[in-house]
């Protein structure tokens, strides 16, 4: 539940956010108010497709309940974990967390988990309108179904560049049936024991398992439970909505489509799209956009809205949702079969898709035009120390027990390495085609990239074949509290000389998240003007977990008094720290 | 691996030790050691019954590795958790924490949990000889497999007041395949879900599920597996045997026998039994025996080593393993079936063994004769805000998340009431024979009994009906720091007057843990001479979880300086606690 306060009251609470956090940069308006929520984390037996298995609920819901607000509004959000045993922290995802780096709610590089029995309070400002997400992050417990959807409006009076009657919010996402622990389990041994492909594809957390799966255990599965009943979209008919889709999955790269309409992109990652129409939207985990689709068909009958996986062989059934004209019955089937997805590994469209998404022309943030340095990431598949593991430049990605924010800021010694991470990849004796050793593979001793502050930071994502003969996955990778300009995207090995050349400088789209697709590179470029530590990493849940990311600090003595909540674990124990 | 020292080594500990422990009270001699474990306890797939399912193990194994001491040794176990999301605390059954009260182990009384990737360091002494155990005392986490033994020797040249030839040990318990995170949601639910009997009986560790089930998960039970042969315990023949039995059963109660071999009990929980006879021996969960058995059958066949469900009706299969006369094969079935238990209604038997564990007449440690206090604990089922719970009193426990021991001794406010919780019980008017309402029941507001330092204290505990008619359980009750007198059973309700005239003063055996039989009473006295707050408990897993407990303070004024490695959850974030 979020509760509005009054001007007066909102007022007050500023005085009190102004008195206890040091540093806000984005000074909320007048208009600006409190968002407040109250949220319980448990753990609840639910069957979101069909069948029953544990799942981490907020206030008893999966997906959790939706955040509204206004630009410059400040969203607190009062956590109760009460998951027994188990720790938790909640991501909000694409929020930048300018003024208040503790409040990222990394695990591990922000904050110590929230331990069973504590609540901790999140508190930040949404500075920029759009479509956002919150999840989980800790270990793979995003998994387990805590995540939710983040809607930021823009001010009263102010208008976005397109019309639309209604606004809608969907998340796509995959399901496995195995706990959380049983997946990390299995990725975390020797031998390995992949978590294979996903039992089902959710929309707005509902999917459709068979029941008929031969082996499954008695008394789980049940296909006429009202739980799993496909969601349902209910639409007028004749009107422009706004459709918010993001993609949380663990594993799958998706396509949505809704039978019989087109879709035109406007928003991509809470940044205005010059507009483009596509019948159907690849979408990579930790990606949002916004599409505008009209209800202009027949309004006879229902249509359906499918998510099919790409990129890897599908081994899951097509997620199924309803577009419902009303007045028809909401539960109606469409009276044709869903329409079939792309082929799964056909790179071109998707490509050419990422190469469509570029800056509204009335809302281009021109980015810089050279870099002060620039990092290349060899993004490889590894075996370490017998493990199977994804490095970067050979070196895989642990977390820290001591969070890296703190151990910084406190400089906190024994914690991390000063050595820092190789920066680049020999890339002319690579060969991004075929399995390769990786013999100097190491794990991370948690060094970090340190950048200058407000310097500019060219990243290129490098692409190279996994330890499978002639495959190359496409990795979306996600970089908390920036947004960055993506200058490009190509196919092999990228070539500074030439690559660069083609970047678009004029009117690069910004975005938290973007894909890697095989065998190619992309390009991006941010400001490193936000202090505080932050993650940058594979948003697939078991790539991150098998090592795939990394973490920039910038600016960490602009940042003022670490909160007291966000300690507890590792070395941070002994830290002074006064109420 | 434990690493003895040299004694000079030995003393250069010691005076570490004494440097960073302020009020160590039993101070070991010069002869005294270091026992050194470097544990990490991880998740890993086992088929303990050949059903495979996630524990939790301690270096690979569960039951986890023998802790061997000899009296007044100091034990110093490193525990790194590797859980990934989830926390742990690790409890030293019938330690009395002599000193050292803050590692106890409970999380929730004496510690924060210990967070995943975080190393925490117990070290406490044995102060004396016998059998005791370790094991998770964090949510149910102990049915997860983080268990074991501990086995204090006599100082060298000191003997016990029996002869044998071997020392052995062996654990038994009790199963379920699904997770503790599956039985707590279901025991914590609206509608309640009960956890149902356990899928089989394990002795140290084996046990052997009918993969022929009908309904269960394909691949998953699988009867070949060599993980889930019986345990084996080779013996030769003619000797006299030391067998260490101790139950950590999340539920049931257990008669255990071997086939063939009467067994005489010598010890119980640590203190010297006067010997007595018995085919089979009632063991309830938290309770260690040492017994004696003789080698003397036929040397040329095995024999079954077997336990039974007893005091609730069996839903589980016995428990096997196999006593190996040596040079047979250990495989060898004993060439008879094994030997039926019990009849499991029958509570006559089990209370004729109650009453026939006295202590050595050697070994009398005369207890006060009169006491300061007496509390009254009426254990009932209740329900509570529509949750079904067990209840003291009618007050039904619940663990505060900022550790009693913590707030209890910084004063914090806020976290504790200081109202006393209900010392009695008006059981003139309470028919323990049925089905009662108990309206007025109550969730614990985190109140202690708070015990004056060093006075004598009584407790009855009075079983009673439970919530199904014609129905009282067996709750064996733990307790923490303390070892107490038996001073009687009875039947029915307790009578003051009449019944504390039939106390045992003369040769109470010592415990720590007791069982109170259905629609029966047990008394027991100790001393509130070891500062500290301290849990008592029904033993049974999820009985506690339900509320089945209460906490003792005392002396907390004489308690030094808290370890920082005990804090880090609720208020204690914002203690100052310098390294």
């Amino acid at each position: 539940m979020a509760f509005s306060y009054s001007r007066g009251t909102a007022i007050t609470f500023l005085v009190l956010i102004f008195t206890s956090i040091s540093c806000i940069i984005n000074i909320p308006t007048a208009e600006a108010r409190i968002r407040r929520y109250k949220w319980e984390a448990k753990y609840e037996y639910k069957s979101p497709d069909c069948y029953k298995k544990l799942v981490i609920t907020i206030n008893g819901r999966t997906p959790g309940p939706t955040i509204l607000a206004q630009q410059n509004d400040t969203v607190i959000v009062e956590v109760k974990n009460s998951l027994m045993t188990e720790n938790l922290a909640i991501h909000w995802h694409g929020i930048r967390q300018i003024g208040s780096p503790w409040f990222d709610g990394t695990e591990g590089v922000t904050q110590c988990p929230i331990v069973p029995g504590d609540t901790f309070i999140y508190q930040f400002v949404v500075d920029r309108p759009g479509t956002y997400l919150y999840h989980a992050h800790y270990g793979m417990q995003r998994e387990a179904g805590l995540y939710g959807s983040i809607r930021v409006s823009l001010p009263d009076g102010q208008s976005e560049p397109f019309a639309y009657d209604y606004d809608r919010s969907i998340i796509l996402n995959d399901w496995y049936h195995k706990s959380v622990y049983e997946q990390a389990t299995g990725l975390a041994s020797v031998p390995f024991s992949w978590v294979n492909e996903p039992q089902s594809l959710l929309i707005q957390g509902k999917g459709l398992f068979n029941c008929s799966t031969p082996g499954i255990q008695a008394g789980l599965c049940n296909s006429t439970t009202p739980e799993c009943f496909p969601y349902v979209m209910t639409v007028v008919p004749a009107k422009t909505y706004r459709l918010r889709i993001s993609s949380l999955t663990a594993l799958s790269a998706l396509s949505f489509q809704i039978q019989g309409h087109n879709m035109t992109v406007v928003e991509a990652d809470g940044h205005y799209v010059k507009p483009f129409v596509v019948k159907n939207l690849f979408i990579y985990s930790g990606e949002t956009y916004s599409v505008l689709i009209k209800t202009d068909q027949n309004p006879s009958t229902n249509y359906w809205m499918t998510t099919d996986v790409v990129s890897r062989k599908p081994g899951t059934s097509q997620g199924l949702a309803i577009l419902n004209y009303y007045p028809n019955h909401p539960r109606r089937p469409p009276p044709t079969p869903p329409p079939s997805g792309p082929l799964w590994n056909l790179t071109e469209p998707r490509l050419a898709q990422s190469l469509a998404i570029k800056a509204h022309p009335d809302h281009i943030h021109p980015p810089p035009l050279t870099a002060h340095r620039t990092i290349i990431m060899l993004n490889t598949q590894n075996r370490v120390n017998d493990h199977v593991r994804w490095s970067i430049n050979n070196v895989s990605f642990n977390l820290p027990h001591t969070p890296y924010l703190i151990s910084l800021k406190h400089n906190l010694s024994g914690v991390h390495t000063r050595i820092p991470p190789p920066t680049g990849y020999n890339l002319k004796n690579y060969d991004i085609y075929s399995v390769q050793d990786n013999k100097n593979a190491t794990i991370s001793d948690h060094s970090v990239y340190k950048l200058e502050f407000n310097t500019t930071v060219d990243v290129i994502l490098q692409n190279a074949n996994s330890m499978s003969n002639n495959t190359s996955e496409t990795h979306p990778w996600h970089l908390h509290g920036h947004d960055f300009w993506v200058l490009g995207y190509g196919k092999g090995k990228f070539e500074m000389e030439n690559d660069t050349r083609t970047y678009n400088l004029v009117d690069p789209i910004m975005k938290n998240t973007v894909p890697v697709h095989p065998y190619g590179w992309t390009a991006l470029r941010f400001k490193s003007d936000n202090p505080g530590v932050w993650l940058f990493h594979c948003h697939i849940e078991s790539h991150f977990f098998m090592g795939m990311g990394v973490v920039f600090e910038e600016g960490i003595d602009r940042i003022g008094k670490l909160p007291s909540s966000i300690m507890g674990c590792g070395e941070t124990k002994d830290i002074i720290h006064k109420p």
